[in-house]
């Protein structure tokens, strides 16, 4: 694979990257909506027009690709096809359509001395995005950061190189159209790995890492960060299913949470179902996920209803399969139920089945997670599906951002004070 | 310096708080606001009925002080009196006076599936407070951490070890009296400096940590905290007075920001004064800084229309003075003031004064300051002024929480979705 263009002094050209970020940052904070929505308007449209360059581009990749022995899955995150451009450039278009971050008004007081007090968005500042294999999401993380008026580092991975750099050249060209400043969006023109850790340690100019792949690139950027991390660890997603549940909804919630994508992180990976229904739902959702191929993994009390479930290790009730695979326990009470999951559970999507109103909302507040769910699938944890609009991400931290990251997400604020003279007194 | 009690195995102590104040956490995220708030005004009134242990106790700190060599400044900080323990108890009670935010829904939408989704107010588990000195801070910091849902470990300084005990024993008997866990508000109990680094390894347990004293300990907990910081670096604040400025107005906000009280974060540090008005307004100002002794250090431009200024070096326009002292540049337009904000200030207060509202648009958008004042002295960046309430710190970083933090920067979200069965298609 031709590693281009090389790179002499590797601290020296990621000072300079990130510089160039920090300044192009100070000029994104105020350009206006209008412009910004105009580059990502026309940088769908060049995504569709110039798409046989791309095209050529991920294919240098899937040859050198086949050549590196990558697995089918592998292969098949690696492609781009026209539906794929024509998905990433839908994305851009939605993005324009969202509302500006920087500068809403979040909330207004005015002191009794007159002052008026604003709480205003503002760009973080400069983004370092470091994600592996799938090219499109080069195209929504530059209309995501740009958009929010961060400038943004992108660190792609190496076997999608020539994709990234294609898809980036046709970025940047729309930012110079736009009048839009060149540096906004910069793609890492280096694969030494030795790159990242440069970055990672330039906090004065980079005010958020974001790392987007498996768990070992997510801890690696975690540990070497000296800026905060915006990060996504495993999703252990619980439904528990509560004593005065409709079995019926609760079926089809677990069926949904565990068949429809397993292999991703709202995914269901553990049921809890009150000693009062087990006898009654325990059979009926065994067979319901026997029949799509889902392998139960139960407590002593889950195997005496389903005799042939596999006996639970500890593990097993903090595993996430990402597979068609689930843990099953049987709970006295709701309390019970909360307090496996805030000791199993990773903090991602946790849901309960039920139709009492009062343990709806103990399980709401005592459950510490991201997203709670009462009487509908996990599978729901999503910015486009509550309603954020497009996302960079989950996070399973609790600080800055919790759960779906789209673009209120990625901003800060500030508080712009009017006053006409005052000053303090004693 | 009795230090009390022998602690035998720090690191295990370490755990053995950290693992109790979990517990105390996963309770106060269900803990009523009825609940909390009694416990704020038990605090209060406790603080009262009981100051002459407390003074007591202090005295013991202060003696000791004596003989350590403390000076008067550092001494008159660890000194209780009966009218700072009345102000330590309506600081209780103005908190209990505000609304609770664990449980507040900040935004609610309706899906077009019909999921109502509410992004809620939620307690971030559990906070390390590290502080120096003043020991009223023991009850600020308890009764902001309750109130906002978390449980909170103080670790207060060696000086005022006695004082902080015998706060932290009135709040914790309070505490059993509400009915709120024991273990929502401890006090470490070794004054070994290790114990500080024990917890910040504990970000299994820890969910955020606060210093709050000199730089050199929020370095060090910013260096070695493997949980989010939350910190407050120097403020190097700036008033630029822009050509279309209110002379008088301007005159008055920076001598309110640099006199009324200079020893303070948001203190004027730096002024920068448009070309345009530099003949007028910098004989005057001078003037007026010089009747309250505060010595000038100017750029060349400066020093023509104020031959007694000395000339200002790179270091002073970075400066964080802290003192009598203000450092002086004239500027030829409004982006040259920005840049050099920008370059360097704090990005903690800056302020405009002009008449011009263009000017004044620009000038909030594009400083990158957790406040930005038009026309009002930066002493106003408060969470009391600002209309937060009580604060913990002012934050100078930008992710999570920017600005004065009180009750709401406390506390993160979560999602909670109610449905009635709805499963995801493809």
């Amino acid at each position: 694979m031709t590693i281009l263009p090389a790179v002499s002094d590797l601290a020296a050209y990621c000072l300079d990257v990130a510089r160039r970020a920090r300044a192009a940052a100070r000029m994104l904070a105020i350009t206006s909506a209008a412009q910004k929505d105009a580059w990502l308007y026309a940088a769908a449209k060049a995504l569709i027009e110039r798409n046989a360059e791309i095209l050529a581009a991920n294919e240098k990749d899937a040859t050198a690709a086949i050549g590196a022995g990558l697995t089918a899955a592998q292969l098949d995150r690696l492609r781009l096809t026209p539906a794929r451009l024509r998905g990433a450039a839908n994305g851009l278009r939605e993005i324009a359509a969202l509302p500006d971050p920087v500068g809403q008004i979040r909330s207004s007081t005015v002191r009794p001395n007159g002052l008026e007090v604003h709480k205003v968005g503002a760009p973080l500042g400069v983004i370092f995005f470091i994600y592996e294999s799938r090219p499109n999401v080069t195209v929504d993380a530059a209309g995501l950061c740009v958009k929010s008026g961060n400038a943004v580092i992108l660190r792609g991975g190496r076997e999608a190189f020539h994709s990234n750099a294609a898809l980036h050249q046709i970025l940047a060209d729309c930012l110079a159209d736009a009048g839009l400043p060149a540096d906004a969006v910069q793609l890492v023109t280096t694969t030494d790995r030795a790159a990242v850790g440069h970055f990672l340690k330039l906090n004065e100019w980079i005010d958020l890492a974001i790392p987007r792949g498996g768990e070992g690139l997510i801890r690696r950027v975690a540990e070497e960060a000296r800026m905060p991390v915006l990060k996504h660890y495993k999703g252990n997603c619980h439904v528990y299913v509560e004593k005065s549940a409709d079995l019926e909804k609760a079926e089809a919630i677990v069926v949904n949470g565990k068949c429809q994508r397993p292999g991703v992180c709202n995914a269901v990976e553990s049921l809890l179902v009150d000693a009062a229904v087990a006898p009654a739902f325990l059979p009926r959702i065994a067979a319901a996920l026997r029949k799509r191929g889902v392998e139960l993994r139960g407590c002593p009390i889950t195997r005496e209803y389903v005799p042939d479930a596999i006996a639970a290790t500890e593990e097993d009730f903090a595993a996430e399969y990402l597979d068609l695979i689930l843990s099953v326990k049987v709970v006295n009470n709701l309390d019970e139920a909360v307090a496996h999951i805030n000791r199993y559970g990773s903090g991602h999507t946790d849901a309960i089945v039920t139709n009492d109103l009062t343990a709806a909302r103990r399980f709401t507040a005592a459950v510490d997670s991201a997203a709670v769910m009462v009487n509908a699938s996990t599978r729901f944890n999503d910015g486009g599906e509550l309603g954020l609009g497009a996302e960079i991400g989950i996070s399973t931290d609790k600080f800055h951002a919790r759960g779906p990251c789209g673009l209120l997400e990625l901003t800060s604020y500030k508080y712009v004070v009017y006053g006409e003279g005052q000053v303090r007194g004693e």
